[in-house]
């Protein structure tokens, strides 16, 4: 059996990893560290995982005998982490914005402090599977993507590689608060959020590089990218609208055909009429849609920010750097309601 | 004591109105009409209002002896309801979209079937009174805006009229559910909506054209607007997030100034740095922001779609027309939280 | 492979049998009947099922050549699917309440109207297999549980069996508004119930003789529930706070060990200290707990209304009936967040 | 006019009390302070109260010269402010725990330390209008009682006055989250909670003695009550189902003859057939009902948490104290939707 080992257990991120992987028929998992939680049993943590998995949180985890280890600390821990794991032959996956940016100029601006580990900044590959297949299935080091960065890639690349729309992209992102995290903060307390619609770090949010880049490295575009983060008042989901001009001389039917190429094939991305934050909720799986108006385009990208977005997105990395079946754990269908 | 009429009270919008002016001190209700409820109590219908008022539905109401009339019914319906009252010598306000649209060649494109009072609606004043109050004051038809229109306009039009933006506006619009009415339907079923955020009419939504004329009426820019609705699950408040090209040589600084000199001396909509549908909810109170990045501008405004964004902006205009002080009735802070 | 039916399948109940079925390793989705969706396939209806299932809706089902048919019809139906079924041979789990209440005349009290299948309702076995699993296996018609009832029945029973608790029983359960099924109504209509709590059918609510029978069936005593249904606004979830008073002589220490002993060997029914809607939410998991002061117990039940409260259970009980795994299918764990 | 003074004017009652008297007709708010925000304008702090009030946060106030300072701090440092308050002779309002239980061996024992002013706790009054009216209008000290206890009572107190209830009660409470305070926590946290029922505090929350307290004094009767508090996903808003048994002899029709008595002149508490609290949101009105069925009554009590239960009942006790009309500042409908 593949041995895998998470750093970081017990935030959103890893919780959600070992949910994930506590079914995977190929991997098990063999270590789970938390700072504060070490000893404790992982069911006890995290309850619904009771009668999944019998492991207790170490301090620490040693990552020789390992296969992969994914990281799952702040950006800015996880470049400590991850330089020891790929020397001790293991490979990693990194669930925080630490190796994203290939650029680390763009990493200290967007970031805010130098990137200590810029060796292995050069060989990450970033782990959007449906546009980077190739790439993931040969890494070492997986950067695996923003929530938001997925859900608008998806949605626009397909369209900037087929030169169907213009370069300059506004994203209106609107997420569940699962997204921000499991530090309790003002702006997540449920009597500011609860029945509102917050709008935070506009224009200068980390993941609109991380789109820019994702999209330019697909398409050969290089698109501008002017972002804004919302957070609304559901638990799981989200909803990015991308707002592009149509190019001259494509038409409505062009888009469709190029979502339809591009993801006709997918397992877990779907071009659907009407994408919905439900019908994904709980699953792998993302849905992308669009309507075109006056040459204006919206495309829609949605998702489950927790699976899609994060640990379902990075065991789907996972299963392709270790040559598993790429859907491995990964078959629930969305919720539905 | 001046007389009012609302006909169509037992909708959101008609007993919103009769929420604000159970406590307005210059005007009492004399009749509101309900064809599914006539005879009753409006308190045993509408139980917030027990204790406020004591009169019973009726079947239609007598436009003679009222001086102003609330027409909060469908649209469609409300244009076969306004002649009669003009007739009479009272005023009236409506609060459907029948007398939004000065041009009936756009009615009819936006709305699907000829109107009916092409008369009147030429007289009709789009009733916002922070772009429009002279307008407003010598009307006897007033059009009472949509809430997303009044949302956008409110952000778009002081940078469009100093010539800061560019003309082409994306429009990414969040509403409560209240905004929709009282009749349940799929879209509004809590189970579909209660964890998600839906688009609904985008790009065809009727709002669309009510924004760029009231924006166009005010600024003398022709703006060409891609709005795309979105429900979110809350039950009141909105968010517009309008994007916008900043226009080649203004900056940032120009844009605060633009939003302190058009609304400073106002006593519902505030510029702010972080506007809050908390703060604006269950209040007439508007607030607008804005933030810049690379050379897009995105401008919010937030309002509660039932007062701000529909009945107490209507009482405004009331005021306004009958010669009363702007904010009689509508007093009340925002609930906060 | 066995072959499976479900009648009624684009109700939420439907089709949360068929995202659970399309992953079992043990059964095949042989046909799926809707009235008003014949003839559409069913991953267009229910989008989350896309890539699960391809079959398409048909008018009828022949039961002949089917191993088991769920029917997720409305009560009153269901009584005029299930004796053709068994008269094809197929085995039969009604998840409607028609077959729940062994009596006919407390049938006809409860539900107001006559029972039309005397002869199958003697035969029906009710389908909580935590409680009844034996008769489970045995049986050709299974009565699925009503979501209240199983929280509830689940929380009592236990206590009730050891003579721990006094034979009054108060019921206050909190459900989630998918419990309550998708043809959009008043009560669940986002801006009425989205930011309440709202009571319904008190004292009147068909679950409370279910309670009562299930209980009672269980445990020898006879139970005599007061039960206050309330809806809150969650999607999935539900909370049942069930009050007794601690018999004589018995301590909290008897009541740990009685849900010890009785769920102690359980794959889906845990006892835990904090029961939690999230931690079993999108499973077929359900929490018990208890808390006890001055003579009163409070004892919580709590599940996913639309899994362990419905489909999942019949799943659970289909894997009985047909020799299989118990937990076939079911291996979701909770979603946690 | 009228000079008051709110001491802990940051937090969410210190900052509705606020929201309340800047549209009183017969006071002013002539200081409040703030530990973390003194020196800055409360408009700033509280973006909501832009327009309505010009002061800004104090260190701290001197009570003289001031008529009555409201105490908007946690219970423990309420009673280290009180004395000198009183001794300056203006009057005071506790929004804390501290002067709610008139035995100081209650006080320790539930809130866990000794009370250090007993002098005074013997001297306050228990603010709870439509049943300590009289007493209030006397009283230099008020105790404003706690949000579940005020639902509670309100809808027990009229049953146990006149003896047609048991005098054990099952109070099960569902509060919307605000009620919990403005300082971020785990278990406010939106993703823990956003889509959850979430008991606390069960069997020992400290308004099960204050529930006791209030309606024995007003009843003579003794109740023994047990309470289990439950956080709903709601931001405003109360619901307290109270189930007790019914007196032997009495029936329904006395039930609503009690309340009918006890209400029907008060301007706030209304008797109605479904209590809503979206009906009462946002405003002072609190609403009761009941059902009965098979011996067992549940009484609801349902009202608005930071307004009847909290700021709103202080200001009315506030106006019974000074004199003026009990009802002024709180002319506010709820919301209704």
């Amino acid at each position: 059996m593949i041995k895998i080992g998470i750093i970081g257990g017990t935030g959103y991120t890893g919780s959600e990893l070992a949910r994930i992987l506590c079914r995977h028929p190929g991997v098990e998992i063999a270590a789970m560290t938390s700072r504060q939680s070490a000893g404790r049993k992982v069911s006890d943590v995290s309850p619904f995982l009771k009668g999944y998995t019998d492991i207790a949180f170490s301090e620490r985890l040693d990552p020789s005998g390992l296969d992969l280890v994914f990281v799952a600390t702040p950006h800015g821990v996880a470049m400590e982490e991850v330089p020891a794991i790929l020397d001790s032959g293991a490979k990693a996956i990194d669930m925080s914005g630490d190796y994203r940016l290939r650029d680390p100029a763009q990493y200290e601006k967007w970031y805010g402090h130098e990137h200590k580990d810029a060796k292995n900044l050069g060989e990450a590959v970033y782990g959007l599977p449906e546009l980077f297949r190739g790439e993931i299935r040969g890494a070492d080091l997986v950067a695996n993507p923003g929530c938001y960065a997925t859900s608008a890639a998806l949605a626009i690349a397909p369209l900037a590689k087929r030169g169907l729309v213009g370069s300059r992209v506004i994203v209106d992102g609107k997420s569940g608060t699962s997204g921000a995290g499991m530090v309790p903060s003002a702006r997540l307390h449920h009597p500011f959020c609860g029945e509102s619609v917050v709008p935070y770090s506009v224009g200068t949010h980390r993941h609109t590089p991380e789109m820019e880049m994702a999209v330019g490295l697909f398409s050969g575009m290089e698109p501008e990218v002017f972002f804004t983060p919302q957070l609304v008042p559901i638990v799981r989901g989200m909803l990015s609208s991308c707002y592009m001009g149509l190019a001259e001389g494509a038409d409505p039917g062009d888009l469709s055909r190029a979502y339809r190429d591009q993801y006709g094939g997918e397992r877990f991305v779907h071009f659907v009429d009407e994408p919905s934050i439900r019908a994904v909720a709980g699953s792998n799986h993302a849905h992308v849609g669009f309507r075109e108006a006056r040459g204006t385009v919206v495309a829609f990208g949605v998702l489950d920010n927790l699976v899609k977005g994060a640990s379902g997105q990075a065991v789907q990395c996972m299963n392709l750097m270790l040559g598993l079946d790429e859907g491995a754990g990964l078959d629930a269908p969305g919720l539905g309601v």
